[in-house]
């Protein structure tokens, strides 16, 4: 027997209406965005301050940060020198797009090239959520094990890049890089991958190189 | 404004009256249990791997694995020789009250005297749903970081005992232990915290020595 609950249809369908309208303003002001997921602890915040790094000098950057209940993530992203809006979901387990749609115009988009927006920490809910983003990007991280595909492919489906960060931790825990691989592939053969290191800094150039051309291709589309 | 949605309530005391049940259950057979709960690769599988080999010969163990899709867990559970269930919750970001009811008539129950069950991967959502376990234990591990207890606070007040896990990785990671164990004080002054490394084993005994001792008391209670 399949139950077929239309309510639930009908709230994803508004917010994905809000998530298109998301998209137009972006657009209209000119503005590339990204919807940054991982679990908690991969470095999403860190992977958002040596983008900044990387990109210092070629493209403006604004910040939303999400967040259950601190703002800890946006003050470090404004002590940076980023332009930064903290979204408090109140225990929420994601972004919607109706909470984006509240924080853009907080920024100055008139002014941005690009806007990252840090999604909840959380591998399982942000994923059926579009927020209407130009790119999805899932930073995965070495220590949580090579496993993580097989075990969130929901996730691991949706995304256009997969940032593999924490590199510098391979020679200090068990991780079958070629296991990992091989089930990111079988679930999203497409996807663009970059491994870096956010504390070494290793494999950012190449990702600072990829989505400076992607904003630009972007802004003459 | 506030408004109260009546119909959240009754699915949450539903579930709560499932728990109970579950609760009823578990104390007729005279088995203790526990809700392992943590973000994707915090170490929830190494962790009742490790317990398993520490309080072999003293208690006889089961294990309820819980994952979006997968049965790599059980798998791994049964490859070492524990009686193990899988309740697969299809794309869903926690388990329930209901998945557990109808897990544990698949263990024998009588022959046990602890059942370690492992949640989903998530830090926000398994923190709002009893299941009907006696113990709520929370694993977080060194390369999250230590800002977690301020940022997944639901999480972190929701449970007695705190395994902190990788702390084989101290050495090459940013991680101020004092700032983490503020944040869980702030919220959870008399939680029981257990530093340990599934890799090397180190800090195991003293957890299977508690565990063991709060698992007689229960069947003497």
């Amino acid at each position: 027997m399949t139950t077929r609950i239309p309510v639930v249809e009908n709230i994803l369908s508004a917010n994905d209406r809000i998530a298109d309208r998301n998209r137009v303003l972006l657009d209209e002001k000119g503005v590339y965005s990204i919807n940054i997921m991982a679990s908690p602890g991969a470095g999403k915040t860190s992977f958002i301050l040596k983008t900044l790094e990387a990109l210092k000098g070629r493209l403006k950057l604004g910040v939303i940060e999400g967040d259950l209940a601190t703002s800890i993530d946006a003050e470090k992203a404004m002590a940076a020198g980023l332009p930064a809006v903290q979204i408090n979901t109140g225990g929420g387990c994601h972004l919607d797009a109706v909470m984006l749609a509240d924080a853009l115009p907080a920024l100055p988009l008139s002014d941005l090239d690009l806007v990252l927006v840090e999604n909840v920490g959380n591998l399982v809910c942000p994923a059926n959520f579009q927020i209407g983003t130009h790119l999805n990007v899932l930073i995965a991280s070495i220590p949580e094990g090579d496993d993580k595909p097989y075990k969130y492919p929901g996730m691991y489906r949706g995304v256009q890049v997969l940032i593999i960060n924490k590199t510098d931790l391979m020679p200090y825990v068990t991780f079958n890089m070629n296991y990992f691989i091989k089930g990111v592939e079988a679930l999203n053969p497409d996807v663009t991958i970059f491994p870096v290191s956010c504390k070494s800094g290793e494999g950012m150039d190449a990702w600072a190189y990829w989505i400076t051309e992607k904003v630009r291709a972007g802004k003459q589309g």
